[in-house]
């Protein structure tokens, strides 16, 4: 028998997905958006802002080790990271497997939504808000860089779409990037989850990747599947001397060897794995030429 | 305004997705299934099968080349082929794109749905049911394999779900792999799909693979995201003396050259990068013991 | 097993419906609105407007029957009716039934829906848009009122909802009513649909039925159940001298012995039935003191 | 924004409903049901169970009122009702408005149904299972009243669908209502809800029409809209020599008059206005001849 109780998740005009519905856990109103933690039978507890599914319990580990790890390994050595967004507080978790970082901020708009996740999401952070060495911010990430005298070995742009009259849409143009560039170190890299990488959805993944080539010399796209996200999902590398392809399996390991905590989604061959691009995109992303510039941002839905 | 017409396709009991529906193309009712053919806004026209999507125009290419290239790149000669299953006639098209081929056999249960099929998507079998190198045989995939006396280079397994009471359970067991490999040349290989490999149900995947490993010597799991199956989906290749692995880029790139067509999902890095699996998934599959035997087919779902 | 193809009706932010799809017959844009004529298990062909059922096939009789013969029979001898909107022809239909009638005007706004009913909704009109009695004319109906120089029997409003933006938001005013009753003979009659009466969605019946008792001496709400529009539905009767709650029930099945075909809903118990309110609505109708005017309009969504 | 929370309520296999879901107030499992308690966005709290909602807070009024009033005012004095289900304790409500009853017997199959009614639905029982003239018996109805030695003034059925495999199945037939004629006094009514009368879903109603027919000389059929049901809703009145069509308008108001607290659906209008069929539906019971019987008792859905 069909249950009763169902999750809708309007992902676009054309297309919606229905979760079984467990639990209401939380529901709430920050100043920037619809706030709710359901559990769905399908993925157990998940944070939804606004109706969309921003991670869930069964598969954040593969959206947050994609992100973090690859960037991270292919640095070798980060002891000051910034990230944007990431208010769940996973992303400061995988961070924090590297046993040199010293610092790492947390920059995020909601404090409401942090304040939530510390309460509601302990699978996710895992404790680490309380970490000595993570500081959280309640601010504009970009005003925050922008205006940071530090030097970064790794910025991390955990955020939301890029959306008309969103909160992130200033935080995917050029001059953004130029901003990123400037506060990282000579070897400093950073990574920003992409959208969509799907054969019908793939605009704003090449545009982004796009805009960031004409900032970083080393700009590298990769992707993945998270299951919730139901479409797969991209991720843009870029550095001004490093490259996750050039790291070979065996240096791979080796880093790895020196993390706290195992992994559950990344390793070795998984990292050149997900460089890897279908065909069509990357023809895609190799014919693009559009870039996304603060006088015209673009609204990638 | 959200629209009015949907197709709600029930993936689980606690998972269903809808698709905005353009088009009520084709309905009907095989000896077997309910067939329809449904225009739906996000991948164009979809083959739905007892209300499950088999494949879409937008992207039945992702599917298909990585079925059928990961096996036949890695042969190298495909000239006798055989394909169970794979009643669009996508698997076919593929398959014929090696120059070598000189046999294909199709052998598909459901003629009304392979008639449908050829009335319906030429965008999948772009007429190559026509092909005099081709033989569509309707019968059971099983009973036809082990009565033939013919040796394959290659046999592709384009299969339904392993479901109780469907038309394929005896399709996933050991006793049947046994057979598929009698029937193979020394260098022959073999592919299956092998359903999802998502984080909450991978258990299929981890159990055709163990039985595979019964059977044969090399035994290779791969996956890919195929968005309008809204879950990564598996795939297993075994063969007696060819591994996937052992392919180097320019190998690939070496036999690419040679075929008819070019490809739009697979490349060299692709190929690669199917074949490494998440490490939960590493983990499940080589702690796995449960083979699938025909006294006791599992049902996967 | 559940179907396939379903036809999503959002009807407010709180509820939506689910029909089981059977066949797209036909979808347009019109100048004003979204059509579609949908054949859907339950209740047959359906006209959808904008995505909400306006008739469907199977209970269209119900909702036509009350809105024209309660007050044509109270009328007892109706010879020039003027229809505002009626866009399938089945008001039409019903208002030809009294053999005396020798005029009926059709003012219709939206010409593409009377063209697409005429085609595809034949079990609605029935052939009466060719009845030589029968004027449709594509125009505002207030402006068609206001401007006409008769005066006539029955005024029937067969109307949209009164929606902000909407085409009918001026057909439910005051100022309208009084125009009217100016067309109206001394013995006319006048009704409007006049929307919900659920528990949770009476206000606009209430609201109309005491704007209508600004400018008419005798008003009457009555309602009844179509099931394809869920919710209970209200009508409005008004007059100046006639009325429906005087009609004994001899008089009513003398009245209607005298009509061509016979009813299918409607008889003498249903006539007074309709006109009994729950006590909730008799009491929100009585302490009712807002009034829909030309210069604030009520928008009742 | 349409909600992410949805009750979703398969009625039939071509026609659903879906409700925003406010809250899960309590999921369980009883030994004969899944029992939900939500609170939906339309109607307030309801009671769900296996998937299908039973009252909800906004509307149980018009449900309850219609099935114990008409019968209860058309006997005029009830001293000892007896009621066949009702669980929620809204039935006991409304009889209890009588002042001369002396005894109410609620006889249902499923006392986690009645304990989770009581703790979550106060505003349905209002505490009356605490009155002493109230006795709540765990058995089957039908058990009871044949074994029953007493007589009663009126006999409420308040039943769930009668549905193959179903609890109520054997409480529509002929000999079960011949039971209940036998321990009632000669004066005495019974009631039966008696599901749908929608325009497609007309069969079980004029089954148990017909059936009742057989027993009791006075049969009356009466309808009317409960929102949250979505279709009209059908009840049967029987007796050996009460006539609810024979009340006048000034009897039921004398009667009402004596009434503990008022009512806020049923009025003398209401009374006779529920009598009256809709022509279908009068044709419909007329013609009908299928009696429900022990030994083939028909299922309705």
């Amino acid at each position: 028998m069909l249950g009763s109780r169902w999750f809708l998740e309007i992902t676009t005009d054309k297309e919606a997905n229905l979760h079984s519905l467990e639990e209401v856990i939380y529901t709430g109103q920050s100043r920037f958006q619809r706030v709710e933690i359901l559990r769905i039978g399908s993925y157990g507890k998940a944070l939804v802002l606004d109706g969309k599914i921003q991670s869930a319990e069964a598969d954040e580990f593969i959206y947050h080790e994609a992100l973090v790890h690859l960037p991270l390994l292919t640095h070798g050595l980060p002891r000051r990271v910034l990230i944007a967004g990431g208010g769940e507080g996973a992303t400061i978790r995988e961070v924090l497997k590297y046993p040199e970082v010293e610092k790492v901020y947390m920059v995020d708009l909601d404090d409401e939504v942090v304040k939530v996740c510390k309460e509601y999401l302990p699978e996710w952070h895992r404790g680490c808000f309380d970490d000595p060495r993570v500081e959280v911010v309640f601010d504009d990430a970009r005003k925050f860089i922008d205006e940071s005298n530090e030097l970064f070995d790794a910025i991390i742009l955990d955020l939301p779409e890029p959306m008309e009259a969103g909160p992130a849409i200033m935080l995917y143009t050029k001059e953004f990037y130029a901003s990123v560039k400037e506060h990282l170190k000579d070897d400093g890299v950073m990574v920003t989850q992409a959208t969509s990488i799907s054969v019908n959805n793939y605009d704003a993944f090449r545009i982004i990747h796009n805009t960031i080539s004409q900032v970083f010399p080393i700009v590298r796209g990769y992707w993945t599947s998270v299951p919730s996200f139901y479409i797969p999902w991209g991720f843009v590398f870029a550095s001004k001397d490093r490259d996750p392809k050039a790291l070979t399996i065996e240096e791979i390991q080796t880093r790895l060897a020196n993390l706290k905590d195992g992994m559950r989604f990344y390793n070795p061959e998984i990292h050149h794995g997900m460089l890897a691009l279908p065909e069509f995109l990357k023809r895609a992303v190799n014919e693009e030429t559009r870039v996304n510039l603060d006088d015209s941002p673009i609204s990638f839905y």
